[in-house]
């Protein structure tokens, strides 16, 4: 039996809770001629932007030549979607402890490895977050970078 | 602890199993200029190809225009992995019982609606399985539309 809708308060709450403890995430990236790519990467949350880490490959590539992302965190039938732009960094532009935070996060270490990797600033644009057919409608958490909620 | 790497014929037969009974899927699209979209959908797989069902939206606008579509089934760690050729079909244009079918394990019935539905076949060109860093040697299980195990 499919639960009653959740409140967007309950929702955002939710959704911050999974970007705060949750470890992986899906990350859809677009070539510039529409080549859809998707793979699992972990992040991390520091409340305003995820932060992930990828070597070189299409979701890098993706990436650096579109600026866009749209990642997705969660079971099939209890999504968060993210829509978001994409800074890329390098290995070493970041504040120490902000690649310590997304190291003790995520699993493993990006600074320490010899494959060269970069990072992958995402700031979120829009929020959805649904579970069945019934929360289609309300999914909408965040508009044009700004929380509705 | 991270377990052993499976073999290509293990993966083959988990992928297949996976294929055979999840009931949804993850579908990331991008449109031509490059912004990618991703939502899960249900699904029907018949040995040969997964038969998905959308209404109107970016996903269904996605596939129609750029006829490529790339598919993960199972958790972040433990995924199933699929680029593939999509053909889109009216909602009247399949037999039957592949529609039965499809309604049957998906758990909605597209042509008994009255938002206007229509269906997205997916045939698998590469299909990919792996579960930690360690299986990423040897995820290709298809290429060129080929098992190679």
């Amino acid at each position: 039996m499919t639960a009653a809708p959740r409140s967007a308060a309950e929702r955002r709450r939710d959704t911050e809770h999974r970007l705060a403890h949750d470890v992986d995430l899906w990350v859809a990236s677009a070539s510039p001629d529409g080549v859809p790519h998707l793979v699992p990467l972990s992040f991390d949350w520091d409340g305003e932007t995820l932060l992930m880490a990828t070597t070189e490959g299409p979701t890098a590539r993706n990436l650096g030549a579109t600026g866009v992302v749209r990642l997705a965190l969660g079971p099939t039938r209890d999504v968060t979607v993210i829509d978001g732009d994409v800074e890329v960094l390098e290995i070493d532009a970041l504040p120490r402890e902000r690649g310590d935070r997304f190291a003790a996060s995520a699993g493993f270490d990006p600074r320490a490895l010899t494959t060269p990797y970069r990072w992958f600033r995402v700031t979120p644009r829009r929020v959805q977050a649904w579970r069945e057919e019934n929360e289609l409608s309300g999914r909408d958490l965040m508009r044009d970078g700004r929380w509705l909620v």
